[in-house]
């Protein structure tokens, strides 16, 4: 492992509730530590079971200098496997997602099953075993249709994670959905200023007129009760708890999971702006064909944060995920994804448009503030500051990123 | 600080009288201490009064990862800030230049006056004191006209460089005038060849048929009689001596003040091409509203240039000024700045394409020298190589770089 | 000399039979190592007599930061030169490929013969000498219209590639010959990745349906009789044995010379497809004007390949000729040149697009080919893979690498 003492003294130096050290979010160190090292120890989110839907569905998964391809076999079982053919290690899947009955290596046709092992390596000199070269395996987990892998050899627990999303999410059924559209976006930022980004709807208010025509900002980081400390929540407060009062009557549960004991997770049942029932344009569903059993109008979406590079909600009609995926210091793909009833039909069921167009345009303007939040931290200028009370989410990340950090780096 | 120590050895291996070693103009260490040590010690070439004439307008400095805001405040009073937000650090002005009745962060909407005075936070805990949250200031100086800012925590001195430029140029009003076009041209080099480039006209003759349509080269690098030490150039020596008596019988100084006892600034009234009354295609004024007191017929121009980043071009209508502002080891931001009178109108009083035509031509042509320049250098053949007679204002731009450099450095 | 410790003891884990590992292929020390010491070491192919016909002809070959003119001189001799000036470094020629009469900077026009010497340079002060300012001279060779530069102060040996090499390419006679097109490709990928993929035509089956027109795959490392050791190759031994006592009928050698003792260079006359006598997409001559004395009709081509950087195919009709210039760690410059009879027409004698088809769709699909490879090897699992029976000369590459590498870092 290479020499990172600099990254511990700077994580030695973070204070609470302030944004961290200037070259913990910009150096090419940083970006090797958290690449090579810190992300390797940790789950990643990469894809739902309807990226992979069919036997022979395969979805490739970026991290940096690593590709890992996600496929699923032909007993229905998802495996992935690191993509780089065992024979002189070309790239086997060239494109973010497909189909094959087997994995050839587009070089020498160096052909795998679904299941990793090697199939056929034409004129090998005696003495090669095909039992040697399969596939180079990597972990992968399923909760609740989210898929999950880890780079580790010995990846760290998961079962609590696991317990409260499938506990939660289990009614969206991800089994029964498909995949409506993919959008790949790259933000000239580095990754956990785009973490950061997710982490809050401070800024919402002033950046995001389509996503608010939905969701006035409630449980995306502030609004639930007790984020409302101070005297003049008191009425934010009572409503808030009316409606929950309301979930729970139609069987809903209400009570929020907010990274528990340390954990990566966060679950929560959000209220939608008056009159919305999906995070659309104008609050209706987007798709005919709903996807869970509680009807059109529970003024409601459930959403899902992962730590360190996720999030997810939940409508009564579609679902919409995201992973975050770095790929040098300063740029990290966002891949967004609109899964639908699998029955749905487009231009009949749903308009791919209606479906995608408050994502899309948030996406895109939380890209413009990410790459602001880069560029002026590049500055001589910049000093970690401080967060406001609206960003507590921010700061748990944050929390997560050094706790782990020093763990993997045996800083105390 | 990083350590330098090849940069002292490369320093003190320069020769008199020729170029620097390979390592100093192209690797990405030399660029490192260059705008993390060396330029942070000196004053830098800005803009004009007229980038920021009017309370709210602000303009945006670039030096590699810094960004600086200059800004005229409400008092009229000229300020300059780093660009990024005491909140999370966000750019807070996203464009070149702009006008705002006070300085918002995009980002979460934290707002500061004119004068970097932190007025709104929303929602920030107890304990949270704006008086300790305002933007970081960055020192800045007007010589008549010209802005010059330092990144240092005590800059050197300004005092003479403020005499002898401003007691030039105050006959041309910078006060009076706006900025009529800006351009931006990126230069694939390092910013001291750029430098370099631009203290010579040796280079003139061959490359530059629009400059010299109204200006021979005299006193831009030659001409001058003190250039001329051989007999040959008597002739011409009293070609100039007649033309300065004219210009003194007119009330125009004639004499140069040229990098005064290790001083950083250069101030020359010199000779247009036969004819000429102003740096254009066909030699005459581009804008009717002139902007001195002395008419259109005097066949000269002032010129001022500066160390380490800056010239500019006095005519009788117009003034053209340019800022070198490097970006990386290999490339260069430089901007050019058209000035008038700022009671002209555009197409009425003055053509965009007659006032700029020169100096874009110009620009593109010294762009295209620099780049060729830089790439031969990375050849392993270069060798520190012999300036001409013409040169010597860019052995004095060396000596100045050098000089410095090793004083920084605390080199002997 | 940089510090390459780790190179070495990458170097030393170097397997038979096995692709290298990661860092060899992938890492910016590797490349530095490469081209600023190996690459260095060796002789490198540059282009063919042809690209310099007559006096004052002059191309640019590049390696890395280097660039180096070949040039014809009034005497007809070729010489090579550094390709920087000897005043401020400036690059001189600024092309691919030019004619004139002197070689002038364009800077600030200081001019050289076409031997190199300083003929002019203006207004130097006393104490110049332009004896000691010409430009700095690379060694170059001509085997037989094949001109290799090597960057080293003391080349290494170059008799036994001559002899052999031109011995077998006389008579396509270089010298009767014209640049009829050139192409440069950039492959994303590491050189010795592109240089491993001509290597070897084990991928040619599936993907290079042009090229499989005219040439089955024999002989381009694979196909001839001593590569067929397994007892299913009797058949196509005979049909190989046969083939070639045609072509010593027809007076034309038929051994090939295969990196004999360490040696740099490949010569085979190879077998065409069958009813094929030139590498064109329909297996006709491209060009009415032949090249050699023999007819159109020997279904055969000579191809030489050395290493570390050039192949080339001599038909009846044409030849083409591939150099491998190293930019960065992951980027290559593959220039193509067709020649045809000097006094061949174009649109007359021959068609462009015909002539060019075969080796333009081919080097695309090869590109694509090294860019995999090269993303694929950046993985964490990717591991040295075993080369197949079919990969000898891959193999053989990698071997010279490794071998060179070894020697000139002094490793055992």
């Amino acid at each position: 492992m290479q020499n990172f003492d600099h990254i511990a003294a700077q994580l030695s130096a973070v204070r609470p509730g302030h944004t961290l050290p200037q070259s913990l979010y910009i150096s090419d160190e940083a970006f090797a530590f958290d690449t090579q090292v810190l992300l390797k120890s940790l789950w990643l989110y990469a894809c739902t079971t309807a990226h992979v839907k069919k036997p022979g569905d395969w979805y490739v998964f970026e991290l940096a200098n690593n590709s890992v391809i996600i496929v699923r076999g032909r007993d229905g079982e998802i495996r992935a496997f690191h993509n780089t053919c065992k024979h002189r290690g070309a790239r086997i899947c060239n494109e973010a997602s497909g189909n094959n009955a087997r994995l050839s290596c587009p070089y020498h046709f160096w052909t795998y099953g679904l299941d990793g092992k090697l199939i056929i390596a034409r004129g090998m000199p005696d003495g090669f075993d095909k039992a040697d070269n399969g596939l180079s395996p990597v972990a992968v987990e399923n909760i609740g249709g989210l898929l999950f892998i880890c780079l580790a050899d010995t990846p760290p627990p998961i079962d609590r994670a696991r317990a409260d999303i499938s506990a939660e999410i289990g009614m969206y059924n991800l089994g029964q959905l498909k995949v409506a559209y993919q959008a790949d976006l790259i933000d000239n930022a580095n990754w956990k200023l785009v973490m950061e980004n997710n982490r809050e709807c401070y800024h919402c208010e002033s950046n995001h007129p389509e996503l608010l025509q939905s969701l006035d900002g409630k449980g995306f980081g502030k609004g639930l009760p007790e984020d409302n400390t101070s005297g003049e929540a008191s009425q934010a407060e009572s409503a808030i708890e009316a409606q929950r009062a309301g979930w729970r009557a139609s069987g809903l549960n209400s009570e929020p999971v907010e990274f528990p004991d340390g954990w990566w997770h966060r679950v929560a049942r959000i209220g939608l702006a008056e009159g919305a029932n999906s995070q659309t344009l104008d609050g209706k569903p987007a798709c005919d064909k709903l996807i869970w059993p509680h009807g059109d109008d529970h003024n409601t979406s459930l959403s899902v944060w992962t730590q360190p590079n996720s999030w997810h909600h939940f409508c009564c009609d579609h679902v919409v995920s995201f992973s975050v995926m770095p790929l040098t210091a300063d740029k990290t793909l966002v891949r967004t994804s609109w899964l639908v009833h699998e029955d749905a039909v487009a231009d009949v069921d749903y308009d791919l448009d209606h479906l995608t167009a408050v994502w899309r345009a948030t996406n895109d303007q939380d890209r413009v503030l990410a790459e602001m939040n880069h560029a002026g931290i590049c500055s001589d200028g910049y000093r970690p500051g401080q967060y406001s009370a609206e960003e507590k989410f921010v700061e748990t990340f944050k929390e997560f990123y050094v706790d782990n950090a020093k763990s993997v780096l045996n800083v105390t």
